[in-house]
């Protein structure tokens, strides 16, 4: 006997067994369909890239979690670690192949070796979408409103999205003094959902901020309302500036459109990134808000500065699909994405010789569209029914030499037992799409 | 100024811009729309797994070309290479959770190191699809059929899946002594196609077949038809066998479906790996046979046997989705796909007070499922139009003040230049709906 290998993954992988992968793909294909509809084009790069391209800049938590090594070649290679990257390469490699402004969707999976203590993934999932070349309140908007239409495509009802303006922050943190050290005030106000308002009091002081923490977190307190929000921050820093006319113009669109309910202006949302210079922000579930936002980016004014002169400034944003799948989980709404995509029918294999007619079936039913499969051996019809069952195939077909001399089928509902006998097939075919769930 | 990074690719490994990206999603969707009417189920496993599972055996040619490394946990890992030993280590993993018959289906990315030289890539996408758990005639059948839809849904009308029997060579190898070269000769054979009758001969020479080379090379001469073919193969060993058994089974469903024309009984399919055992098969396209065959497979009686001693007989066939698609672009069937997936519609941005109202003109256009676009900023006729044809938009939205007013808008035909003025929104919905493509 041979010697064998234990079948096993490498911690933080996993694999997807059928129920699951047509979960994510029945997802991805709902949201594609939504930027499609939208006019964003998919693109696609690879998987592996050098190392220098990835890191670039490096020095990053990232980069230790990276997986890198040399090939064959003795290059110094690494698996991308998140799509915005490739994406700047991309842009500066392709732009003049390429029609501005550009907006490019990309679901792809990438690595980090993260401690899978914390129930994090290695290999997981992303699904970005981005209009690059233009800095404008429409292309703004537009973001917003594929985040708001993926959640809504998904079955989704009870979500807000947060969004601010990061020259805000810049304008507040000039007007007292300490614009030096925004990096590090925005990264601890970025904390403040997870850890609360005085822990962040207790950053900002370490930050050195002293006399001014108070009024930052004044700053970031959101009023009742879009407005209420405004004027608190207008009347510390002056209501004529670029960012404001941007932030009115958004919401003006969000109004007309109907959706207030479904955003909200929220000085508490900076991003850490010191990657963006306007728009941002963060889509949380109000029902497990604990999970933390499901979709998230914002503006950035040059994208590829690493890689080319060319300024490409741009927006988008990104979906988390690992986590979004865990929320839709526990909100319940797998399941109802489901039940329209199990087979229909199962065609019992009842007699040798019947094999080529019972494919001739299973082809009527195809050429209407309709999902159908043949048992593809004899076997006791509990061992057909069992399969059947396991595989949520609710109908069955049922065909014997006699049924088939007279050119007739039995339909079986396998939920509720009952039969329907004598049909032509044109019957059955009828019945089958009658019975069928979805 | 910062210093710049080239972006450059690996050498092996491409992007795919929106056009190809496109095409190569279109195709991947058609396919998985057939799978799913004959009941396969998708999975998904991890890019990394362990070397020792991927390699196993090990030693072979493939070696060389995995892409290996040591993680940071010092783990030795590897980027699969295929699809079927990640295949085989997941159904020893999970057959406990899984409906036998399984039936699946998986769409991935795998990475070779292979010599580029010969324009080949390094990463590449694999399409496989098997029943596994059975050994019949019938699911034999289906992967053909299956096979066969495949092709046809992609548009090839001209094209030939060439099938045979691994245990007839078995068979004959027996008959004449030589079955402890089988795997050479049928190496040998194998390459019929590209190397000529003779250079075979001196192959079969080299393995030391010695009196027997007139014989083989008469036996994998096809005939005229099914029935010839099998009567010169059951004149050399005889007719009573499961396996023509088998093949007159398989033959007889292809028969009764009217599919004759697009198989050939062919004993010169014998595919190189040892691991299959029955039926075996490659596609030819009949315009372009030079780039050899697009889908192949055969059956294989023991498809885990590395990591469990469950017994797991299989039947599957694999795509190269690369190949194929460079064939479609040979035949010209690419550019017929695309047409019906432009967006038909932008929706020109004139005036900066109508920004909110463009969103809401082409959340009309959505609701109807129809793809619509705005200009996202206020430019100049000319480069909106430029935009157009750069993205193969045909129609055009036009609306300024005081058409909002009215309520009316334009819609262009850029392909013919005419204008339809006055339209309310539901004539506009109307009219794009006629002069869209598909």
């Amino acid at each position: 006997m041979e010697k064998q290998i234990e079948p096993r993954l490498l911690k933080g992988f996993r694999d997807f067994l059928p129920q699951m992968e047509l979960f994510r793909r029945q997802i991805m294909r709902k949201l594609e369909k939504i930027f499609r509809l939208f006019g964003f084009l998919p693109i696609d790069t690879p998987v592996l890239e050098y190392a220098e391209i990835l890191l670039g800049k490096g020095g990053g938590e990232t980069d230790k979690q990276v997986y890198r090594f040399h090939d064959h070649g003795q290059r110094d290679i690494a698996l991308r670690y998140d799509l915005t990257v490739p994406f700047a390469r991309f842009m500066a490699q392709h732009l003049n192949e390429l029609a501005l402004p550009f907006k490019r969707y990309h679901i792809g999976k990438v690595w980090r070796g993260e401690n899978t203590q914390r129930g994090r993934y290695r290999e997981f999932t992303q699904i970005d979408f981005d209009i690059v070349g233009v800095d404008s309140a429409s292309a703004d908007f537009e973001i917003l409103l594929l985040m708001f239409r993926s959640m809504a495509a998904l079955g989704i009802e009870k979500f807000k999205i947060h969004f601010f303006h990061r020259g805000l922050y810049n304008n507040l943190l000039k007007h007292i003094g300490l614009e030096k050290k925004s990096i590090d005030i925005l990264r601890a106000i970025d904390k403040s959902k997870k850890i609360g308002k005085e822990n962040v009091a207790g950053l900002l002081k370490e930050c050195g901020c002293g006399d001014h923490i108070e009024r930052i977190l004044s700053f970031i307190q959101p009023g009742v309302n879009f407005n209420e929000t405004l004027e608190n921050i207008t009347a510390q820093i002056g209501s004529d500036s670029q960012e404001i006319t941007r932030l009115h113009d958004i919401q003006q669109c969000i109004a007309d459109m109907g959706l207030d309910n479904f955003f909200l202006l929220d000085p508490a949302i900076t991003r850490g990134l010191d990657y963006y210079t306007g728009i941002v922000y963060e889509t949380f579930l109000t029902d497990i808000p604990q999970i933390g936002s499901v979709c998230s980016g914002g503006r950035y004014n040059n994208l590829a500065s690493l890689y080319t002169r060319a300024k490409l400034p741009g927006v988008g944003s990104s979906i988390g699909l690992d986590r979004l799948i865990a929320a839709l989980e526990e909100l319940k709404l797998l399941k109802e994405i489901t039940e329209t995509i199990s087979t229909p029918l199962l065609i019992l294999f009842l007699d040798q010789n019947l094999l080529s007619y019972y494919h001739q079936l299973a082809a009527a039913f195809h050429e209407r569209g309709i999902a159908a499969e043949v048992f593809p051996v004899k076997k006791k019809l509990s061992a057909q029914f069992n399969y059947a069952q396991k595989k949520s195939i609710p109908l069955a077909l049922i065909c014997g030499e006699l049924e088939m001399e007279k050119g007739s089928v039995t339909i079986k509902d396998l939920r509720s037992r009952q039969s329907y006998e004598n049909l032509i097939l044109e019957q059955a075919i009828a019945k089958v799409t009658e019975l069928s769930p979805g």
